[in-house]
């Protein structure tokens, strides 16, 4: 089942550079660890923007929400997640089967 | 290169059916004549609203509206682009090379 | 799997009267056979606006959109979806499980 | 008598974690006590963020307003209140009669 | 218990001159029976639009829904409620009591 | 003259609670005695919000602006100010005569 | 007192010519008979716009809203109305007393 | 002196393809026009709108304003115009002078 | 030429005092020279808020920017600008000539 | 391939003003030899605001991500990118082939 999430990253300009690059380094691992077992199929860039599109495929809200909430960046995001379903005109079908 | 587009459909209601109809059939070709040739690469329905969120993978900003605008139901969409970039922690990078 | 979906009717004025009774009539039995059978667990007016706020109990996205486009006001209805997890301070899961 | 809620936490950064646990710790028992006397019927996450969509039965504003005021956390969120009412379509209707 | 509205009148340009002011008859009517019976304790015009404030005190979320949606100009209205409580500073506790 | 005055409280976390709870206590005072000469007409809680709506009586701008801007609460509040006439629905013309 | 007024025209299109001419016609007159007359102080076109900001000097709300009500184009436009004060730092200060 | 023009063109479904052609053909001439003396500077399509984003260098407001208005698709376009000013990192000051 | 400029103070609360009145004293003063030189036109503050409405005349774009850049309580300040031209209905045309 | 950015600027209060003047002379610099490299072609000041309106001329998104990520300024700002494609009635196509 797919999900659209997108991440805006807003880290305090006041949080001391190493802690915020130790975050940073968890953030990085944590979602390619993810993305290495494909519930975390896509994650690209905003251009010009300390954001990211990311699309996830999982079983259920509560699994998202887990993925999500376990972000080491988390308390320094704002998350908006738009639940996608199949296109009707889409030639392959994505996104494990619910 | 890729861009992210929501497309939000809004028909007027006094569109004849039959017209309507024949237009969407135009757009369900159009659209998987792109995405089998490789720069329509995801589509997905957004849950509940007569709306998708795309990926395009082009060339160019050009080439991307050229796209756009030759959509059968262009006239009829409120569209929003977003160009996106490879990610750093993205473990496959995606998109034909700018 | 839960979600809140807001549904806001937005019938034109020039639909003759008897045209949207009907259509009215039947959102009435397609949403009280959907209640009988559990996944719509909730729907509230919302005061003062012909919208309401419905909670849904699914098993994945594509069963929710077929649901919700399916319904006989949808092409006069702006609707946003908001999945919804468990709360770790709910005394009671509710929801069938993913 | 219904209330949709919709509480939006936002904790700040330099908050000792102490005090924030110990905060969030009497909020998990207020919000709990206040579900089993039926006054907070439903308490959802939203997906991917720090809050909540909850609804509270309640005989009256004030009551409704005195509950959340009183919410440990109440300093530290944004809430919006939307009143309910029962939908002609409901099969059941819920709450306590006003 | 008070609940501040606020609507907004949108009637369509192309609605025959004398059914909307059969229409605004009724609605004026409807309106001073409520005033006269206390439950629309307020109306004032917001300068410059054809918009109003208004107050109403009611015994629940239902009763307000039920006045608001029998309005003559409901359908032709954009309508927001707030639900008001007593203020800690206030000298006059306003409002039939719960 | 009638204004609607939204004011919205966001006292900074930092702020020491005695003068916060010194600054509070003045404007308790100040709305009071304000209350009481006629110029607050009504001030009423937001439900589930630290804000309330007010209904000022006044002979001027400049005087609303007076007694908003000396407000305790001032540099802490968002304040919107909506100008209000008399209704031609309304059966009694509140606020005293420009 | 002085009040800043944002007006936007917005003409439906199937308006016939003839009878949208003629409206603004008494338009142009009712806004220079006002000016004249000083209570309609400034009137600036939106650069681009189908819109002016205009500064009014009236006795009361009331006044305003009556002038504003009357327009001939009130049926075709938004209008928004934001009452001002004397600045403290105005050398000049305008309008005539309250 | 430059400004940044946006325009998104919104033509009513409704306006007879014909005429619209028309407007459209005058509207190339009218800006070809204006690009060929200088004072349409730049005309870029926002990629997926039927809109753009322009800079216009003119002598003064009231000149820039009247280029606009006799746009032919000015009645059915959202114009929003944004001043520009020479920027201290600027290598080229562009523009002619003020 | 003449520009309706929109500023909304918001001083940090941890900014001292005395150096807070001390920026405050110097924008006055910048002010009533710019208003005794004619550029600052018009200064109104918006009643209930920390904010002004002003109308600038000045020959460019460019010394509009540096007029508003060099207010003292710049840094601390959010600013919008209009640009106004003359209106076909005002019977003065305001504003130096461009 | 030209891109529209809108960067807003957003320097904390504390931070210390030596920094943000080294941090400033760094992002002019950077601009600057941009500009000379004609991948900035443009950079406009918004009149009144600490924030530009720049066209960036590159090959791609991920150059442009590169670009504008790197800016000195970056972690302080506010960073929005729409892409432009030709405009049909452009005289002269802009930017360099795709």
């Amino acid at each position: 089942m797919l999900f659209l999430v997108r991440m805006d990253v807003k880290i305090p300009h006041d949080l001391p550079a190493a802690q915020a690059d130790e975050i940073k380094a968890r953030e990085k691992k944590y979602s390619q660890d993810l993305q290495r077992d494909g519930r975390w199929r896509h994650i690209w860039r905003v251009v010009g923007e300390y954001a990211n599109y990311s699309v996830f495929d999982v079983q259920s809200n509560d699994e998202l929400h887990q993925l999500l909430s376990q972000l080491p960046l988390f308390p320094y995001m704002d998350i908006h997640v738009t639940p996608l379903a199949n296109h009707p005109s889409a030639i392959v079908q994505e996104g494990a089967p619910g």
